[in-house]
């Protein structure tokens, strides 16, 4: 049996803060935004809507282009660093409550931000594969906003709220899922950390060095790797973590024109962004893919999308 | 590559609560706790130790026994509910930077409980194989006495603290892990979880009642698919929620003599339970075990280990 993705639904909340509020608010000109953060307005859940909730959502819209998925399911996952309620109960277990969904789901979170959805894409490919499931979804949801220290102007820019559902699936799937490249620098892991209080700290320059230096050379490994070049690829879609970092990867593997950057009505949705960007894409005339994550951990993940037909 | 379980080092902290001081505190008898929770000392993490030191030394543990671990390892899972820092960063990166392990280590946290090592194994073991990783390791971490409400009788006299490290591989790994069986109920998601003040609440009645019901036909089931009877299973390895619990499983399946208790000193240690017991267990003259473990989520998931040579 062999697993792929079928489809993605993404879930963008319908609140907005804009260009003018966030240049006030932190006293910076558009040019900042437009050279830097790349986001022009960034998305915002409501106060009252919990990160159980726009799982839902995302899951919904899922299952309303699937009929039957609700009973077929085998594999709930959720990505989040920002669960409700202390993390305990999971949060894919509130879900699988919310949704009635059948009692043989096997249901768990993962843990992990910016690198979550491509590794969760390897993680519960290889379950499923090996345990027989045959319908899978995978959530992200990291509504960073509900973390957020006001007055912080590093990551008040940056960070928009989003969750996304993806449908893996033995059954015609769109795209195969090759075998990825995982890392780990612990050693950073005070780079991106909630505070004692709760709230976000993040050294953007760490972050960023780390980005730009790890990314790139895994990417080549990757596709080396798989018997191609650069050149084989069709796009790179990259963690959108902000304007800068993207380009600069770009620039580095000598592929901007490849590199796009998708994250400017929303901002970085943490694990999110490349499950959202997919979703919005028109993918038709595309063959090969790159997926790469990379964030708090410090942790990173890159993989090659292929399309099945 | 065929990947199974080489070894386990489990780490119990030295701290204890004793039956004197449980029996005071909450105004019980010993014959309360010989009968329904089964344990006589509650196993105490230091104040300051946390959770990941509680993971690391686990670890340290395992890798004290397999020397070149450390160089090797290509995967480091830690199960946890209970996160150092609010959960972001994940408490694997962490664990990744105090023990300077090597940067193409694929690092992640699973969120689950009493069924967390179970699901765990399968997890890591289809990832390796998928993959291509040779040697993993899985860390269940999950010190309740963080979160037990002082006041609260139903938690205070069954949960403890403990961690314990997994070592998988596919160089002669001692336990084959076959396919799982794997299920939630989220409807029952409340019935353990962290109220809004992080304190632990648990509806015992619910969560009995639902073990009690669940997990007898799960583990039948599960046996059965295998083409094998429950009296080809040597040893059930039940997560050791309360001697109550285990002996009631026990007599459903008709199997009391092979459901044992070995939580009489350290508690229920929630995802460390089934893996500290087979940890401290003469397991030469075993072939088959079930591994079953229920809780939080609801959740379950049951397993059979059969001895590779």
């Amino acid at each position: 049996m062999s697993i792929g993705i079928k489809d993605i639904a993404g879930y963008v909340p319908e609140g907005r803060v804009r260009a003018d509020e966030l240049q006030a608010a932190f006293k910076t000109e558009r040019s900042f935004l437009e050279r830097k953060t790349g986001s022009f307005s960034l998305a915002r859940a409501a106060p009252q809507e919990s990160v159980t909730d726009m799982a839902c959502t995302a899951v919904k819209a899922l299952m309303a282009r699937h009929s039957g998925l609700r009973e077929r399911v085998g594999l709930l996952v959720v990505v989040t660093q920002t669960p409700d309620g202390h993390g305990l109960p999971h949060v894919s277990a509130k879900v699988h409550g919310m949704l009635a969904l059948p009692q043989d789901v096997a249901a768990f979170d993962i843990s992990l931000a910016c690198s979550g959805w491509v590794y969760a894409i390897s993680v519960c490919r290889a379950m499923m594969e090996a345990e027989g499931i045959e319908h899978g979804i995978v959530v992200t949801a990291d509504p960073y906003s509900k973390i957020l220290d006001p007055a912080d102007r590093d990551t008040g820019l940056l960070f928009g709220d989003a969750a996304t559902a993806t449908y893996l699936s033995s059954d015609a799937p769109e795209w195969r899922i090759g075998n990825g490249l995982f890392g780990t620098d612990g050693s950073g892991a005070n780079a991106l950390m909630r505070r004692e209080d709760g709230r976000l700290h993040m050294n953007g320059r760490r972050v960023f060095e780390f980005s730009a230096t790890l990314v790139p050379p895994t990417i080549r490994r990757l596709v080396e790797r798989a018997g191609l070049g650069l050149g084989d690829i069709d796009l790179f879609v990259l963690h959108q973590g902000s304007r800068y970092i993207v380009d600069t990867i770009g620039e580095r593997l000598g592929a901007t024109d490849r590199t796009p950057w998708f994250a400017a009505e929303v901002g970085n949705t943490v694990s999110s962004t490349i499950p959202l960007a997919l979703s919005t894409l028109d993918v038709r005339p595309l063959r090969r893919i790159v997926v790469a994550g990379f964030g708090v951990g410090l942790s990173w993940a890159a993989n090659i999308l292929e399309k099945s037909t």
